[in-house]
């Protein structure tokens, strides 16, 4: 194809056609493409965006670029959530059980994730024997019978979507919301799901700074997931402080499990219960979103929540006593109390250096090489608007590194105590359906 | 060096300082910047642009990329043109014996180049015998000794700015002012000039098509010129038809004699001699450039022009009979008259097609390895405003090929036949200094 033509199309500004995009993409992946000539037309992307019909048929041949997974032998609506990634965010731990348990089938395929901490494949991992790698047969078995299973994702999925994004990685080009959302969606849809809940996180500690640039990609993302006849609903929530208390893995399962137990953080079981509401309503157990979560929280409140998540790990050879006694988990042997040097109030913290922090201190990976820590992270005493006097220990840091040096001056430069306290944070911004 | 910063940096529209360029240039030409980081980069300079001072920074860090052309051996201040290239363009030809017989120093350096036909250096060579090889001493010499000599150029010019502009033709990230000029400037100044003359045309015949980008480039180029301390002009010149009667290489030599003979083309005429009082002004000959033209008009009228251009041809071993005997240049076997079917006014000539035309008649290179016909072009019969009566000649094809036919098509669709006249066309749109 003539791919100078393609650049220059869209350099002006004009709208490719499907066979365009669809032939692009698959000399891309093929070689037929030089990576000089898909560097110039991303950034051209950059500056001169796509229409929502180019960015659904962008993801579309993301999607016919490598394996899908067929999940037609699982009965109902098949239900995934994506979140776009904040510290702290175990939300995948606490959903799964949550809606299998009203009897939506959630065929969960996980990644592990660079980053501050591991992806959720990771975390769970932190469960002694808990076992990620199931055959296609068991995986689809497990969801039939107990609706819920979650495994690692097949290597060869979306692989276009993988070589493009790789390249923006080092030409500058991610920032862009067609491409942003075609990535995240293709990888949903080639995965088998039927209906898609999207958290889109926003503030200090996501990829999105700013409400309007997530509400695009949340607009974006929906608009993709109707084109291609998904049913798709976004949720806009807050990263402007860690969610929850926890940061890491084995710490973040930890908390995971509490609020299954209905002792979570405010936060944290909000937007977790949202997104599991909306999950159910997607998979058609609830008409509306309210009796949806009224019925998720009689769940947590009669025990069946966290008898469900102990069926998980149990049907996955976990050892289900982490649950009742989370000495089992990994531990950390060095655990140091950063502190306050002020009086006031948490006016802001800086989640992206939380997360920062806790990848230094062993919790999270900077090349897909680093092995993590399991029993690495931060805890967070205080979040936004806690009063503290000097001396009060703001979080804790867990680790088994001798230096914990650099993790330590992060940590505590993430918090900000002013003397007034700080207006109330919303957790959840905006539903985009 | 850090790409990914400096790609994100242009992107985010900040300037980049001399050394982040001057390293980033450098670091590419050796290989350690890879082509995809280049081309992201490049696309981000057409969205966003470079200031004057980035802009002469990238120009001499291309000058630098290469070997320079030491002219401190010749007396006097030696003045360069450069035109940014047309149809018809045989300016070189003319001003080179013009300026140097009112004394001022031109050290010519040419190229063969790409195109509907070949340089300065290919046209040349439509005179038996002449030499463009010349060593750097003959060189030299020549223009202290004759005020003239015109060669072929080193291979080892600007290389940086070779290697960017192979990626840019591939990219489509050729149409950037602050590229396209830094391009130009470089070359001149690697050539030892000390002060430039830029013809920059305009036109359906030139790359610059609208007259606001004209006199975008032609400004730039001049900013370009004064930040690195050489006198610079630009002239906004016509390219909406070809310049003078004839395209091609020998038939271009012939006319470029004519008009050294006061015999040429009206247009032809006006824009070289132009072209020619601002070298003789800048060169310290004249004060001011209307006195200038007067003198080269007499030069002209008295028959010392062409006894220099007879001069030069003898100092470079052609043979300067040609000068007398128009029939000792290379003659195409086929002429082919292009009729009008049309009564009516020459409205329009698509100069780029007549360009297109000769091309495919043999006159120039569609790649590095063609090899040219000399004797091919096309003869400009009739001009835009000339009246027209069915069965016409508009031009004739000069060609060795028995098929034609292309090129006869393209010839006669690039003339528009009007009921009225078309309005005057300017041949001088702007002087910038």
């Amino acid at each position: 194809m003539d791919m100078k033509y393609i650049i220059q199309k869209k350099k002006s500004g004009r709208s490719l056609t499907s066979e365009e995009i669809d032939e692009m993409v698959q000399e891309y992946v093929k070689g037929q493409i030089p990576d000089y000539q898909m560097a110039a037309f991303l950034m051209a992307v950059c500056f001169k965006g796509m229409t929502e019909e180019e960015t659904a048929n962008l993801t579309l041949s993301f999607v016919n670029s490598g394996d899908k997974l067929d999940l037609s032998d699982i009965k109902g609506i098949k239900v995934d959530k994506h979140s776009s990634g904040g510290v702290g965010d175990k939300i995948s731990l606490i959903v799964v059980p949550l809606v299998a348990a009203l009897g939506v089938p959630v065929a969960k395929m996980s990644g592990r994730g660079l980053g501050h901490t591991g992806g959720t494949i990771d975390k769970l991992e932190a469960i002694e024997g808990f076992n990620t790698r199931l055959s296609k047969k068991d995986f689809i078995s497990n969801v039939n019978t107990y609706k819920m299973a979650i495994a690692g994702q097949s290597s060869n999925l979306t692989p276009a979507d993988k070589k493009i994004y790789a390249l923006r990685d080092v030409t500058s080009t991610v920032e862009s919301i067609p491409l942003i959302a075609s990535s995240i969606m293709s990888k949903k849809i080639a995965l088998g799901a039927d209906a898609i809940v999207l958290d889109v996180k926003v503030g200090s500690g996501a990829f999105m700074k700013s409400l309007g640039e997530a509400k695009d990609l949340a607009r974006t993302m929906v608009s993709i997931g109707k084109s291609l006849n998904k049913k798709t609903i976004a949720l806009v929530t807050d990263m402007n402080q860690p969610l929850g208390h926890e940061v890491g893995n084995a710490n973040e399962v930890k908390e995971a499990i509490e609020v299954l137990k209905g002792k979570g953080a405010e936060d944290e079981t909000l937007v977790a219960l949202t997104i599991a509401s909306y999950m159910a309503v997607l998979g058609g157990v609830f008409q509306d979103v309210n009796t949806a979560y009224k019925a998720l929280e009689e769940l947590i409140k009669s025990g069946r929540a966290i008898e469900k998540f102990r069926e998980l790990v149990k049907i996955q050879r976990g050892n289900p006593q982490v649950i009742d006694n989370p000495k089992l988990f990994p531990q950390a042997q060095n655990h140091i109390d950063i502190k306050a040097h002020k009086n006031g109030y948490v006016y802001k913290i800086q989640a992206e250096s939380i997360g920062r922090s806790a990848m230094l201190l062993g919790a999270g990976r900077k090349t897909k090489e680093d092995i993590i820590d399991l029993s690495a992270g931060i805890t967070m005493v205080k979040k936004v608007g806690d009063k503290v006097s000097i001396g009060d220990t703001l979080c804790i840091l867990h680790s088994n590194m001798d230096n914990c040096m650099e993790a330590e001056e992060i940590a505590l430069n993430a918090f900000s105590i002013g003397t007034t306290k700080p207006p109330e944070i919303q957790y959840i911004y905006d539903v985009i359906e």
